[in-house]
């Protein structure tokens, strides 16, 4: 009995894993970086998420940001040390894959901070470059 | 020589309107009808540039809304009179398309009302069902 529960939860863990599609699975990675590069205060590898183009676009509020670079120096500029970033954390994603390399992925953004936690909501569009996806597109908005 | 000059203007006015791909016409053609209706005070016409399903996603700040119906109500009770609706224009429009049946557009909106003129950005997925490109996702954002 000890080995069929044993059995049940590795399965049950491993088909929770699994209900990701391919697709799904690269972007999370992707995220998954994203969020590890920021919670170590590295701005420039939760950067390498981004289309490295200056045909990026970056939308927030009512203003818009084109191409990696002014991207980063936005964020920079926005969270100048570890602790205005904070720790950033994702939920609530809802994949939609438009094409074998085109998706959108829509979610919930939280910074924990030690003053205040601010979060919002998120729209990116993925590309696959090669084997790569990245992020060509993300709309970002704040809780008010 | 003023045959020539009608000549080139027709020709110039033409190839602008041209310029834009079959998609790309389709797309602004159910944006427009969206503006023309907003402006008449016709919410529910409005809502026709919307899928009529219960997955369409309508994020805003840090809320979404899902569904066709429940985004009607949202826009209802935001705008419950023609003067709350003023006169809406949308502006710097780009279109990505991503394959023949998925297109991002992205642009900015405006509402022309008598005491203010509340402004932003929006990101609209679109997909095309039979003929009629439809959206399935909004987020909007607003200038602060």
């Amino acid at each position: 009995m000890k080995t069929f529960l044993a059995f049940a939860i590795i399965f049950s863990v491993t088909w929770t894993t699994h209900a990701q599609t391919p697709s799904e699975r690269s972007i999370r990675a992707v995220l998954d970086a994203q969020i590890t590069a920021w919670n170590a205060g590295n701005i420039e590898g939760f950067m390498q998420g981004y289309w490295q183009s200056d045909s990026l676009r970056f939308a927030s509020g009512g203003t818009v940001k084109r191409g990696w670079k002014t991207t980063l120096e936005r964020y920079q500029k926005s969270y100048p040390n570890q602790a205005s970033m904070g720790t950033l954390s994702f939920s609530d994603l809802e994949y939609t894959i438009l094409t074998p390399d085109a998706a959108l992925v829509f979610g919930r953004w939280r910074l924990q901070r030690e003053k205040d936690a601010p979060s919002g909501l998120f729209t990116l569009t993925f590309r696959k470059f090669g084997n790569t996806w990245k992020i060509i597109h993300d709309h970002t908005s704040s809780e008010n």
